[in-house]
């Protein structure tokens, strides 16, 4: 995060009032320092998973109140500039997209919550790690999503937000090839299909922090673009984000 | 939802501009009239699940365009009243939860849209439909949870809506029980494997709603108390709620 943040624009521009572009300011530092607490929990959550690891995925349970913690503060400070500043075009459509914004990170940090839970749940079992190759992949490609995410959010590059909806489309076909092989290895033993089933919850969680982040790539597009791009295809999100503001 | 609405309090009192009630009034109608679609959609959703009906559950995944085409209405409706009318305290807190509560009423909708969607794609296999007792009950204990957080939503009724998040620790017991069941189904008969991980993930879905009802609730209680109590214990709501405002 650190070089994108170096470089991020101010949508807002200058305001009369300096104390309001600081509180813009402000208000979207904290977004992105939630946005490092949720790579590092899903990030901690995933080495957890492919270690077994019950004493790191513990401490991922433990810290998803710094999450919480953040969305409500942050929740407060957008509500306290829109009630002082009213703000008007894009600085209330940053406000928000920010609160927006802000539940997709603490539901990506629920989700990290859980594969840590089963992180612990399985490290008793010391089941065959080798097999769960294509999990692990799959969420490699996640935690790089919300990086791209978290990035076009500081720059607010409405181009790197639609790559991610283009992203999401991979991802959930690598969870649908990853699904397949996971229910192989249940039919193969069915003694393990409870262990399975926990892979297959920690697959689609990974699936679901993927969906955030493309949600979150919707919201970009409509701060900078004043576009309302959810539920259309991804062409027309392409085009959208081609054409002139 | 016809007996709720009839009674429901305005929160926002009067204000000079009788276009402002309107408004505020035109925007908490437009909820209501989602949270109609939504509940719909999910009571279709099930009965295409308990009959394995291809036709209901095509007709589900067809009509899903209609909730999210309510929530950008709402949502343009929120922005322009904030940009207009500059709302404060009670009448900002009741436009940034109209905001929260349809994102969770579409994802609502996108939970019963995969119901529909596996719906249709057992319906080719005519399984035995006897055996999912546990995922029908769940289902009509999350549709009664939805309509009870429509009904607090509709009457701003704090007691009712704190009652959501007693409701739904019921819920996340009745599905760990029906999880259970339907892993021993698995291991009975792995050659059923498929069929039953569909029935998983819709009980998954139906346990997704039941949170998303949770949340609206807690969005019911911000708007009328004016404080968060999400990322709080249950007893410390319930406590909440007493208290005075």
């Amino acid at each position: 995060m650190a070089a994108a943040e170096a470089e991020r624009p101010s949508v807002t521009g200058r305001h009369i009032s300096r104390k309001y572009d600081e509180a813009l300011e402000d208000v979207r530092t904290s977004v992105l320092e939630m946005g490092g607490v949720v790579e590092e929990q899903i990030s901690r959550s995933l080495a957890a998973l492919a270690a077994f690891d019950s004493e790191i995925g513990e401490r991922v349970v433990r810290d998803d109140y710094k999450i919480n913690r953040l969305e409500v503060q942050i929740d407060e400070e957008c509500t306290r500039i829109i009630a002082l500043r009213q703000p008007a075009a894009s600085d209330l459509r940053l406000v928000i997209a920010i609160i927006k914004t802000i539940t997709d990170l603490e539901r990506m940090g629920d989700e990290a919550e859980k594969i840590g839970r089963t992180a612990v749940r399985l490290a008793g079992n010391a089941p065959r790690r080798m097999r769960y190759a294509g999990v692990r992949n799959l969420g490699r490609h996640v935690q790089q999503m919300v990086h791209q995410a978290l990035d076009a959010f500081a720059r607010l590059d409405v181009e790197a937000a639609v790559a991610i909806a283009r992203e999401d489309k991979m991802v959930d076909l690598e969870y649908a090839a990853c699904m397949r092989e996971l229910v192989t290895y249940m039919m193969e033993d069915p003694r393990r299909i409870s262990e399975v089933l926990d892979m297959i919850w920690c697959a689609r969680a990974l699936e679901r922090i993927a969906d955030h982040a493309k949600n979150i790539g919707e919201y970009i597009v409509f701060l900078v673009k004043g576009k309302d791009i959810r539920h259309t295809s991804l062409e027309h999100k392409e085009l959208q984000a081609q054409s002139e503001v």
